[in-house]
């Protein structure tokens, strides 16, 4: 069977970035609250966002290298603890296209300007789309791996 | 206040491209089976996948024109009825950067290809990424506009 795969490069230009109190501010601190500073003229495109609690913040980890966009296997969370798999069946940001994505609260719209809590990503990252939650979104009753069952009731980030 | 935005383009090479039965499917059709055809490469990077029910998948929305990735506001669901809110208030495809958003159901892994149920995506549409999903994406109490909660009995897609 041959699958002919699209191979030319996509160019994405960030619609805007993030911005932290501090730089070195602890991005897996999930009380925090960030602001995502948008270019200015998208504000109109934000009409609206103010009615929804949570949204996805999709984002570039710029901080990844070669050699982490190059990884295929990983333990979750750098735990040696866990058993070691694909890089797609974690969260980890060493991926062959380096995109965060992250459930995150809307505490605040003003203009171009989204405060959000729970965002772990660094002061500067550049970020691709926003999406509103919608319940389309929450699976309840989703199946997750025994390793990651046994890490849900634990106040960390993603695996 | 002043800030810096990140000008610069990214560049992101695709890891596979979606596969459906024929391209005259339904793509909105949720019960339908597609599958995503991975570069063979990448094949280790599934590794225990296998074991989440559901995964997100990232995807290019390549059949967007110019004019959609300019489009500020819209009808969601191109309905006239529903207020004109901003496109980051919407799921729609019309967006700066088309990048598309989606749960499904993992069906089978099989090597380098993952059939999914539920992928709202064209026939030889790129896909970006792959992520499981986690309670942390589960937000049963997450607040919606009245315009589409009045939506979420019926059987439709994304706003």
């Amino acid at each position: 069977m041959v699958y002919l795969l699209p191979l030319e490069k996509l160019e994405i230009s960030p619609i805007g970035v993030v911005k932290r109190a501090s730089s070195n501010e602890d991005v897996k601190n999930k009380n925090l609250v960030s602001r995502i500073v948008l270019k200015e003229n998208l504000a109109k495109a934000l009409d609206g966002i103010e009615e929804f609690s949570h949204i996805f913040v999709i984002f570039w980890l710029h901080k990844i290298s070669d050699n982490g966009k190059a990884m295929l296997k990983v333990h979750p969370r750098g735990r040696t603890d866990l058993p070691i798999v694909g890089i797609f069946a974690t969260r980890t940001p060493n991926r062959p296209n380096p995109i965060g994505l992250t459930l995150v609260e809307l505490v605040k719209r003003e203009k171009y300007i989204l405060w959000v809590k729970g965002l772990d990503a660094f002061d500067g990252t550049p970020v691709l789309d926003i999406k509103p939650y919608d319940k389309w979104d929450a699976n309840i009753n989703a199946e997750v791996p025994e390793w990651l069952a046994k890490l849900s009731d634990q106040a960390t980030l993603h695996p």
